[in-house]
C-alpha cells in the first residue's frame, strides 16, 4: 500500500475527485485470459450506486464504468486495466461557505492542514465517492476469481445499524438481497426501516457494523509477518471511508474468552482436515485454513447532518456548520458492496502472491 | 508491506525463529545523525522480556541486541541497521509429538499447507519470540522520533484481562510501569494477579484488550485513500501474533452512535484549531488531527495450554494435543511494548513520507 | 518500479493500448501546491508527437491530454493525478495478418508467448504510443521541478544516427530544438536528413544514440546500494521501448580508462567543492554531486519495416512478414522528449525521498 | 528497489559496512522446500573473495556466510533467510587522514554531503565489500533456479580489460574458470597479467567489461512497460559499485545498425519458435524469447590508487590524496561474480513473479 494504491502483485491505484470530470481505477497485474467486459463490472457498482433506495443519498450517478485499456475481445491481457467512471451529477452551487469552513469529523481540516488546498467541492478526494472505484477495480478481482477459483463466495450483510442489532438466531444470507439494508434478517431490517424514518426527521446520522463471510477460500493464502492475510484484510477494509474498527473471526470478543473456549480443534475429514468450530475466522498464524473467513467492521455515523455543529472559518474564526445536500444518513448501507470489493481485490492478490512464491502446491495431511 | 516487511520509507524487515541462532529487524530509511547505541535499544527490548514477571512466560532469554550496522560513532548514517538478537535459550528437547501433530489454534497446520516443511521448534517463525525484533525497530524509530518529534510520547497498556475490564474513572497512566500488567488502575491490576493464578492452575489460558495513546503527533501526518494513518497503525497491529481486532478512536462502538453525538465540534485555540471532543481518535480522513491518537486491540488468549485439545497428526491421525513448555496464560500483557514499537515505527515512517511529499509545511489557519 | 509503475514517492502507472480508446497515466505523490493545467503539460506533449515533421511517423495524433483528478483551482492538491490522451487516430483496417503472425523484433512472440494473448493491433501495449502517457507524467514532474528547483534543466539531444554521430566540437545545446532530429550540431543534422531519405527509400531503419544533460541537479540525490541515483536512471531510460544500453558519465569507454585518467579531482570553490573534470556524469556511489548528469543511451533500429522478413504464424506455420504501415525510421528522434520526461519523474522522485530521509539538509564543508 | 532493497517477489535487503562486525543479506519471498545449507552459498563466496589470487585485493577475509534463519533441516521454510558474514580482517589503524579527506572518484563527499556523517573506514556502506551479500543472497536464487530451472546457466566472464579486449574468435566458456580473471580466451588473460603488472608498478588501476551470458531462461519471463526483464538485469548491474553502463544484446552498438541488420528472424523448430540470431539478447519487449541473455557492463578504474590526486578535506582546505591500502587494481575482476548473483536474484524474482500472474502457462503456438 502506498498513498493511494493497495496489492502486491493485483495492484489498484484509485484516482478522482467527487466533482472532477471523473474517478476511476487503475488496475494492474490481473491474470490474463480472464472474461471481462464492462458487463461484468457494472452489476457491482449498480449495488453500490447512491440513490437505488430511499435509505441512501438522493444523488443520482448513473456510476457507467469504462474500460479504458488491458482488454481485447472480451478478455484480460495481463496489462493494465484502465476503469473509468465518469461524474455526471456534479450540481453547480455556491461552495461559498463550504469552502471557508471545515465541516466537523470530515477531513476537510487534515486535508487543509497536510496539503494547504482541498478540493472543498463534495469532499473532493476524501468523498465516499472514491469508493465506486474500488467497486469497479472488485470487479475484475471477482471475475478473476470466478475463473481461479469458482467456489469462492465473498458476502457482505449489516448485522446492526445505530444501537440495534439483527438476531443472530434469523440470520439469512439469502434475505440479504432482498431488502434495502442488505441485511440477513428480514424484521430486523423492517425495524431499521423505522428508525432511519426517525433518523432523517431529527436531522441525524447513525453508525453501522457489516459483517463479512468469504467462503471457498484455499488454504494456504498469507505469509508472515506482515503481509499477513488478516492483516492485509484489516487495512482494507480500516482504508474505507468512516471505518473506525476491524475484527476478524472472535475479533474483540476474544479479549474475554479462555484458551479453552477459543481451541479450533481439529479433525480429519474425509477431503482434508476439518474444525470444530470457527473462532479463529479462517485465519491461523495470518494464513487462510480453508474455513469460512469471517471479518466485521463498523461505520461511523455520517458527519454530514443537517444538525448545526461549532466549528471554525479557514480564518480561524468560530462559525457553525450545517451540512445541506445529498447524504446518507447511514453510508453502513453502501459499505457493504465497498468491503466486498475490498475483499475479493485482497484475496486475488494473495492467490497471485501464493502461487508465485509456492507454486500454489499444498503440504500434504494424511 | 510485504511478507515480512512493514513501512514505506522507515522499512523494516524482521527475521529470525524462535529457536534458530538468532534473531533480528533489518532497519531501512532511518534518518542520518540520530544517536543510537545498543543502549538506547536495550531498555525497550527488557520491557518486553519473557521471564521479567511470574505473569509471564519462564522461558529466560536475555534478549540482548546487538547492532551489526548502520550506526558509527553512536549515530545513525542513514544506512540499513541490523539489530540481532541471540537465541540463548533454546532448550533441547525432543520435538517428536510437537512435529508430528498440529496444536489447535497455532499456526502449525497453515505453515504445513502452505509451505509443506515448518521449522516447529517453538512455532518456529510463528513464535511470538518474533516480536522481540519488532521491538528492536520500533527502539530505532523511537530514537529518531526523540530527536525529530519530541513532544511525541507513545503509551500502550492492558485495559481488559478476560471479562475484566479496568475502571475507567480510575485510569491514571502513571500507574502502568508499577505493575506486571501494564495496567493503569491499580486496583484491577490486583484482581488480575487473582485471575490469573486461577487460570494457571485450571491450565487455562485469556485474551487481553490493548490501548495505545500516542500524544504529541503533528497534524498532517497519513494520505488518501490506502496510505492513510489509521490503515496502516490498524495493520501494524493486526500483524502482531494473536490480535483478532483493532479499532481507532469510538471503534468498534461507533456503529452504535448517532452523527450528533459523534462529532468532535471544533474551536479555535491560541496555538491553532482544537477540538471538543475526540471520538476520532486523534485522525481525520486518514489524516492526524494533532489530538491524542488512541486506538484498541484485542489479543486472543493463548493457544498453548495444558488442557488436552483435539487435533490430528501429520499422517491425518486423529490425537489430543497438550501444549507443555512455558507459555503465558496471557500473552496480551507481552503485547502493550510490542503494539508501542509497531506504532513507533508507524509513526515515524508517516513523518518521513509526508515531509517527503509535502516538505511538512502545513496549511495556515487563521 | 512494478509491473507498470515507475518511481518510490512520486509513482507513475502508466496504462492504455495504441488502438484502445485512450492511454494515460496515473501519477501519485505529487507534492500539492504545485501550478498545473493541461497547458503545464501539452507543450512537452507536442514536442513528442508523431507526425510533428517528416523525419518521423506520418500518424497524426493529437494527443491532446485531459486532467481528470488531483488539481484544483489550477494547482495540484496532492492527490492523484489522472492524465489521459484519447486515441483519435485509430484508422480502422484488416488486422488478419497482424494478428496471425509475429514481426520479427517484435514483442508480438513474447506478448503471445507469456500471455496467451495479445492486442496486436498498432503493438497494443508494446507500441511506442504507450511513451506519450510518460511525457505527461514527465511534464507534472517538471512543473514540481521547476517550483522546488528552479535552476535544474534537463535537455536531451541525439548524437549519433546510425553510423553517423555528431562533431563534439560542433556541439551546442541551442541547436537542438531548431532541427528536426533534436540535434546539437547543426551539420550533422543536414546530413542525417539525407541519410533518413535514404533509408525510406531503401526501406529500411536505423538505430540511434541519445544523450541526456541534467543540470542543477542538487547534490546528496539517491541512495546506496539499489535506490541509486544512477540505477533509477539506467532503469528509466532502459524501461523505453528500443533502448538496448544505457551509460552515465564515461560509460562503456570507462572499461578501457586507467584510474589516474578517472579521476575527478575535488577543488573548493567559492559556493562549495567543485570538481575538474566530470568522468564521473554526476554520480558517485549513487549519490549526485551536483555537477551535470550526462547519461546515454541507445536505441535500436525500428523493427517495423517494409522489407520482407523471414516469420512464422500463430500455427507455427513459416510466412514473410512485411510491416506496412506509418512507422518512424528511427525511433531515436521520437526517444528524446521521452528521456526528458523519464529523468524528470526520476529526479524529482529522489528529491522527494531524500527530503523524506534526511529532510533534505546538507553535510557541511569548510 | 528500494534504498538498500531489491527484488519484487524474491525480496533482498543487504546491510553492512566494510569495517563494521558483520555484513549480510536478508532475502525474502525464497520459495519454500529449497535444499540449502552453507555449503550451497559458500562456494559462490569463494569465487569472490578478495585475496584469492595475486589480481585482486590482498585483503584477506574467510567470507563464511552463516544461514541465521529460513532454513530448517537443509531446506528453506519459505520465511526470510539471513544471511550473515563477519567481518574478521578489519586491521587496526589510524583513520585520521581517511576521516578528514574526501578521496576523488569515490563515494566519500557524496555520503557526507547528503547523510552529514559517514563511517569512512575502508568505504564503509560504499565499499566493495558489500557485494560480498549480493553475492550471498544470489547463492540463494540459484538453489532455487535449480530446483526450478535445471537448464539454466548464468556465466560471467570478463571481455575487456583497459584497452585489451579479448579475442572473440578465441571465446571458450570452459576457460573462464582456468585463469584469475575469469577470461574466457586464454592468450588475452596471459596478457592481462602483463598488463596488471606494470598498472600495478605505476601505481594505477584500470576498468573492464564484463559479458554474462544467461542460458536456459523460460520465454515469458518480465512484463511491460518497466517491469521488464532488460530494465531489472540493467538496474541490478548498474547497482553494482563502479558500474558506469550496462547494455542488452547488440547494446550501444544498435545505434549504428539498421533494422534490416537488426531483424532476428523466426523460424518454427522441432520443440517451438526459434530464432536465426540474437541481435535482441534473448529479450524482446521486456519479455524473454527463450534464447540466450547476453549483457554486459563496464566497470570503471579504481578509484583508490597509490598516485596523489587533488582534494580538499572536510574543512574545505586544499589537500592531496594518495590511498593505501589493499586495493584491486581491476575491481572488474571481482565484479564478475558478483554479477551472476545480481542475475541469478532477478530471474528468480520474474520467475516468481510469472507465475504469480499467469501460472506459469506458455501461449500455444502450431
Amino acid at each position: 500500500m502506498s498513498f493511494n494504491t493497495y496489492g502486491h502483485l493485483f495492484r489498484v491505484t484509485t484516482w478522482g475527485e467527487s466533482h472532477g470530470p471523473a474517478l476511476g481505477a487503475t488496475v494492474d497485474g490481473c491474470p490474463p485470459g480472464i472474461a471481462l467486459t464492462e458487463a461484468d463490472i457494472q452489476p457491482w457498482l449498480d449495488r453500490r450506486r447512491p440513490g437505488q433506495n430511499r435509505n441512501t443519498t438522493q444523488r443520482q450517478e448513473a456510476d457507467q464504468v469504462e474500460i479504458l485499456s488491458g482488454t481485447f475481445e472480451g478478455r484480460t491481457t495481463g496489462t493494465p486495466i484502465q476503469l473509468m467512471i465518469r461524474n455526471t451529477d456534479q450540481r453547480s452551487k455556491d461552495y461559498g461557505e463550504i469552502a471557508r469552513t471545515f465541516r466537523p469529523g470530515h477531513a476537510d481540516i487534515t486535508y487543509h492542514l497536510k496539503y494547504g488546498i482541498r478540493d472543498y467541492r463534495g469532499g473532493g478526494r476524501s468523498s465516499a465517492r472514491e469508493t465506486a472505484a474500488r467497486v469497479a477495480a472488485g470487479g475484475v478481482a471477482r471475475a478473476a476469481l470466478a475463473a481461479l477459483v469458482p467456489d469462492l463466495a465473498i458476502t457482505g450483510y449489516m448485522v446492526q445499524m445505530g444501537p440495534r442489532a439483527i438476531d443472530r438466531a434469523r440470520l439469512d444470507l439469502a434475505e440479504v438481497p432482498r431488502n434495502d439494508f442488505w441485511c440477513p434478517d428480514a424484521e430486523t431490517a423492517k425495524l431499521w426501516e423505522d428508525d432511519l424514518l426517525a433518523l432523517r426527521k431529527d436531522h441525524d446520522s447513525v453508525g453501522a457494523m457489516i459483517e463479512l463471510t468469504i467462503s471457498g477460500t484455499p488454504p494456504g493464502l498469507g505469509a508472515p509477518v506482515y503481509g499477513k492475510l488478516d492483516t492485509d484484510l484489516a487495512a482494507a477494509m480500516m482504508s474505507i471511508n468512516a471505518v473506525k474498527g476491524v475484527e476478524i473471526g472472535e475479533g474483540m470478543a476474544a479479549a474475554a474468552l479462555t484458551g479453552r473456549a477459543n481451541a479450533d480443534e481439529i479433525v480429519m475429514g474425509e477431503d482434508g482436515p476439518g474444525y470444530l468450530s470457527n473462532h479463529a475466522g479462517g485465519i491461523l498464524g495470518g494464513i487462510s485454513t480453508g474455513q469460512d473467513i469471517v471479518l466485521r467492521f463498523a461505520v461511523k455515523p455520517t458527519s454530514s447532518i443537517l444538525s448545526p455543529r461549532r466549528s471554525i472559518t479557514t480564518d480561524g474564526e468560530p462559525t457553525e456548520v450545517v451540512t445541506k445536500g445529498r447524504h446518507d444518513p447511514c453510508v453502513g448501507i453502501r459499505a457493504v458492496p465497498v468491503a466486498e470489493a475490498m475483499a475479493a481485490s485482497v484475496i486475488l492478490d494473495h492467490l497471485l502472491l501464493d502461487r508465485g512464491q509456492t507454486g500454489g502446491v499444498r503440504g500434504r495431511i494424511g
